[in-house]
């Protein structure tokens, strides 16, 4: 997608010098810089600073890690300890898990004069087809704005939370992806971004995309789905999801229950939009996801522009006062309307899941 | 309450300098800044930028507004005027217009040298009852935490949002009284305390004011009360309110209904506290209630302290982005396990409202 009018993917490896460039999301939206990645901590560090977030292109970032392992100590412990450190580097997405391992079982019994090209191909072919998904899940989802479209023959009003946009996946985003496809068939939208309190990246990232993309939003606090719900102003929602139980149960940025309640409260269709790659298998209780907690000062910290234009960080809480960063919750699959998925969309069961992926 | 040690009240008649003193809210918890209010301008322009905010304050403010009005010029049309600008300052705080009305009631027909004396006794009288009035409402609310204690016989996990604390009465606070009331009795209490964005004031000013009263509490993000909620990390939830329709329906700070909803959904008791003032018994359908919309600065921007402890205005949004700050919600009364009262604890219903106090 675009950023100042050029095309990007948010990651990609560079012939040139040999590295893997992101665009680094924390600058965003006030600068827009791309970063090289050299080696296996550079890798990790990105994941874990959130250079790169958004469960799809957390899996990209871990399958080329694996790459930068290589190109940095072509020695199968080294590999292996780096895999797992790129597992460790945050807990609750489910598809770095799954992109080291298909990275891991890919590259298993292979020797190490070829081991490189071959992590090179899969990386890619691990972006490629993430791309692909985004893709599909946009035109699956483009039918449920067509369908409210017909009926209301005016701006379709849709909420979203968090940035499940492009700059989450390689390209398209998830959640974004209908929001895309349906302005580029001439459809008239307006996006409601949620803020997305501590780290704000609805607004960092998910209106500044849509800005560049051309595509009509406004910002509001966390607090403000509500009483936009009561009054007619939300058409549907749709978000993205970091694990999605095979129960139909969805993980997502802290604040999606919310808005799931009161979407349901409001009768308004709630949509997750999903890659398969996102849906756990294994637990079926959500008490037993794993909910990661970040260091406090995302809460209290805030950096923004100051009048001279440069770039600040400021305390925002009393000097006294005790935070707690929880980064996800848990949405019952009961207030999910549907999964927005590569394949088509399907209820939020555990029936219609296994239907569709078994 | 106390202020690094110190008893205040949020606003108080200064003999000496017969002038109307206030505590400058915008400029908390960072700096605590005693105001001098000295003409019905200043009063205005103190209720309108938040410098005194929540509902009974802003009831005291615009009494004492009046009377800074009769010492500026003392004349009817001046002070019919200056009762109007008053009411107009702020238009979802239901008893601003409520202690406009009482005071220009008490005022008519009275003789211009007797005005000023008969509009500081009764500015003292309205703002002595909401004190008692904050006080009952603590010991009514008192018995549901004592109830809670003796169940659980461990720390009672409170949730507020916003800041229905002492700082937004004359003392004592609506939703923050039984939880001053609990703690002086030594029923050992944590506070979960929303942020409240877009302007922060949980962590602005009940996180600071629970501090200054030794209350532990913790500052979470206005998207984290779900998950909490799932956790069972929450006992109760205790709100202020803005209005209360006679319906039980409750207007209050943007992001009240969310939490609402979730405590529904969890099967967690849902309080708001409320002085009978801020009762409409006129608008029947919560549609009908004006929702302030305030300017998207307030969203857009924010302040905090730099690394060299100055007070620094940081732009957080892309440049391009529009945004939009409606400042409050409406709970429905379905969603309301109970209103706490000055006369005691009744249900969110019509019935229950009219047998109290009609």
């Amino acid at each position: 997608m675009k950023i100042e009018g050029k095309e990007y993917r948010t990651i990609w490896f560079e012939e040139n010098d040999r590295s893997v460039k992101i665009i680094d999301q924390t600058k965003l939206p006030h600068k827009f810089v791309i970063k090289d990645l050299n080696n296996i901590k550079d890798a990790v560090n990105a994941i874990k600073t959130m250079e790169v977030r958004g469960a799809p292109l957390i899996g990209g970032t871990a399958a080329y890690g694996i790459v930068l392992a290589i190109m940095q100590n072509n020695d199968l412990n080294f590999i292996r300890q780096s895999s797992d450190d790129l597992i460790k580097s945050r807990p609750t997405a489910i598809n770095l898990k799954w992109a080291v391992d298909r990275m891991m079982e890919k590259l298993s019994g292979i020797n190490s004069n070829e081991i490189l090209d071959i992590a090179l191909k899969e990386a890619k072919e691990i972006c490629d087809e993430d791309e692909k998904f985004c893709k599909n899940i946009g035109l699956n989802g483009l039918k449920i704005i067509e369908e409210i479209y017909k009926k209301k023959k005016d701006t379709v009003n849709i909420l979203t939370h968090c940035n499940a946009g492009w700059l989450a996946t390689i390209n398209w985003g998830t959640a974004t992806s209908p929001i895309y496809q349906a302005h580029n068939k001439g459809i008239p939208l307006h996006i409601w971004v949620d803020e997305t309190r501590p780290r704000n990246q609805g607004a960092n990232l998910t209106s500044y995309e849509l800005n560049e993309e051309g595509v009509a939003n406004t910002i509001i606090a966390d607090n403000t789905g509500g009483i936009l719900m009561q009054r007619g102003e939300v058409d549907m929602c749709i978000v993205g999801t970091d694990r999605t139980l095979s129960t139909g149960d969805v993980c997502n940025k802290i604040g999606t229950y919310l808005k799931a309640l009161a979407a349901y409260d409001n009768n308004i269709p709630f949509y997750v939009a999903l890659p398969s790659s996102t849906i756990d298998w294994n637990i079926k209780n959500f008490k037993n996801i794993p909910i990661e907690e970040r260091e406090t000062k995302e809460l209290s910290h805030i950096e923004g522009l100051d009048e001279n234009n440069d770039l600040k960080k400021v305390l925002i809480y009393p000097k006294k006062s005790k935070a707690l960063n929880l980064a996800f919750d848990v949405t019952p699959a009961k207030y999910v309307t549907g999964l927005i998925t590569e394949k088509g969309i399907c209820e939020a069961s555990s029936d219609s899941l296994k239907k569709m992926f078994r």
